[in-house]
């Protein structure tokens, strides 16, 4: 007989491709036969999860009803976030903290959504539950995707059942919570391996503002020395392309994903008045941003106030 | 502030009144403000079991949106068969054992189904996993959901865990499973205060077979004889029909619930063919069809092959 499997969203973070193998995990002990896999690669920051508690990364597939008429989701129930053929197996159990739309079945199922920051507090409940030991390298991924999906528990969405759960399993998995879940992150967003090209163009867009062509680029860190200790280095780097791509003023916004605020490099003749748009002065060419996380609500609307 | 109102589908069965009656009190026992409410009147079935247990039958709403932005489902969550206003409140909590169709929401929500055989006995895995003491009169209602489901953990829709939570709700209840059960259902099913002609009439449909009108009742109950002993009665009832209606052969079905045949009683000049199309005799004007539970599939099928 063929096994079931069990998968997280496309695109899959931490939670996702964890939550697909700690659930395989308790189903298994539970007498199913069960294998998790993956919609897609994993991230830099699941594969340091993976490596660090010596769990095997899951395969991935594109297309699964060529193997199997049963399914089970962790982490999304929407259709269009799972694999293409959904619509040509067989739900059985679902589990999830997001929203529920774009999901129907035919029969009845076994359906577990709590509204939690992470669908591995839901399954450690599960284990629970059902009296199932969590050995100490599920614990580790289950503690990882609570890290993760919560930014070490300092999102808006980290509830204190998440809270708990976290802490309890860094008990298991051996961890310190605080050590290991920066050292986490940290893997998640490094830019040691990145370019000066990379950082700041990974994820820039360009703003017409008043007669000026601005470019803002976005770099999430754990450490934002990371990328000032570049500043010399990205400094060149924009002036070389400000020259060849007609951009007046470029400004590379680096986030702090733990603490919430930003620093802001900016490179440009107009650079005192980027300064003066947030009320503050430049110094050595950065801005501290505090608080500031967004650049489409936060960056953005100062700087169209101040250029016009 | 307003309360969280809690409701089964439309039409509402026992397991529609009563989950939502002991999913309130689980609710309120865990610190929210909420109240079961029903969308239809409830049936003899339910009543006998809210009497018994002496539990208020719950205010009946046809809308919820004008009294709280916030409600709980249970025992469904298909829209078409919830409050007609449902897309203008949100759905904080759903507990349910049917299929998930036709349900969406824009936040993430608590969504709790299992494919069991009823909504209740899932609301008695959630007290016990919120470690919340299961009173008497809740014990009973859940128990008469379980048994209205399961036709007395009969039907095929029921599993081990379904008859498990019977077994102990029946203690705690302090009934006798098998008696209180039969005497539920056969409230249900109570024939007594109905009329020859409403036996007859309340479900019965034509079919022209051949050259002749073929008119079919059928009627659940828990003890045939409440039916066969009204022969007489039914059977001149049925003359008097066949003559005012232009009706050649009146077939009343009697289905037996809990053991799953049927008793026909027939009327007409064509009545020794009835018989035939079963391969059975006549006896006194009836016949018994051993396993026989489904008009449509059946009943109507064999008299067609037999009539043309």
């Amino acid at each position: 007989m063929s096994k079931i499997l069990i998968f997280g969203h496309q695109s899959p973070d931490t939670d996702a491709i964890t939550s697909a193998i700690t659930f395989s995990y308790l189903q298994n002990a539970l007498g199913k036969e069960t294998e998790a896999v993956a919609l897609g690669k994993t991230t830099a920051e699941t594969q340091y999860a993976l490596d660090y508690f010596e769990v095997e990364t899951p395969r991935v597939v594109t297309t699964v009803a060529q193997e199997t008429p049963e399914v089970m989701l962790v982490d999304h129930n929407e259709a269009q976030q799972s694999v293409p053929d959904i619509e040509k197996v067989k739900v059985l159990a679902v589990v999830d903290h997001h929203r529920i739309a774009n999901f129907q079945t035919a029969n009845p199922l076994y359906y577990r959504a709590e509204p939690v920051g992470c669908t591995n507090t839901i399954i450690l409940k599960m284990f629970k539950e059902n009296n199932i030991d969590v050995p100490k390298h599920i614990a580790g991924l289950m503690l990882s995707a609570i890290i993760s999906d919560t930014l070490l528990l300092k999102s808006p969405t980290c509830t204190q059942e998440d809270v708990k759960a976290a802490e309890e399993l860094a008990e298991t998995a051996g961890v310190d919570l605080e050590a290991y879940g920066k050292e986490l992150l940290k893997a998640g967003t490094d830019t040691s391996s990145k370019t000066a090209d990379m950082i700041l163009n990974d994820d820039a867009k360009n703003f017409p503002m008043g007669g000026l062509t601005v470019r803002i680029g976005q770099v999430n860190v754990v450490d934002v020395d990371d990328i000032l200790n570049r500043k010399q280095e990205l400094l060149e780097e924009m002036a070389e392309q400000c020259t060849n791509n007609e951009i007046d003023l470029f400004i590379l916004v680096t986030t702090d994903v733990l603490n919430s605020n930003s620093v802001a490099l900016v490179y440009g003749e107009e650079k005192a008045q980027v300064a003066q748009a947030f009320n503050k002065e430049l110094k050595d060419d950065t801005l501290m941003l505090e608080g500031v996380v967004s650049r489409k609500k936060q960056v953005v609307p100062p700087l169209t106030v101040k250029f016009g």
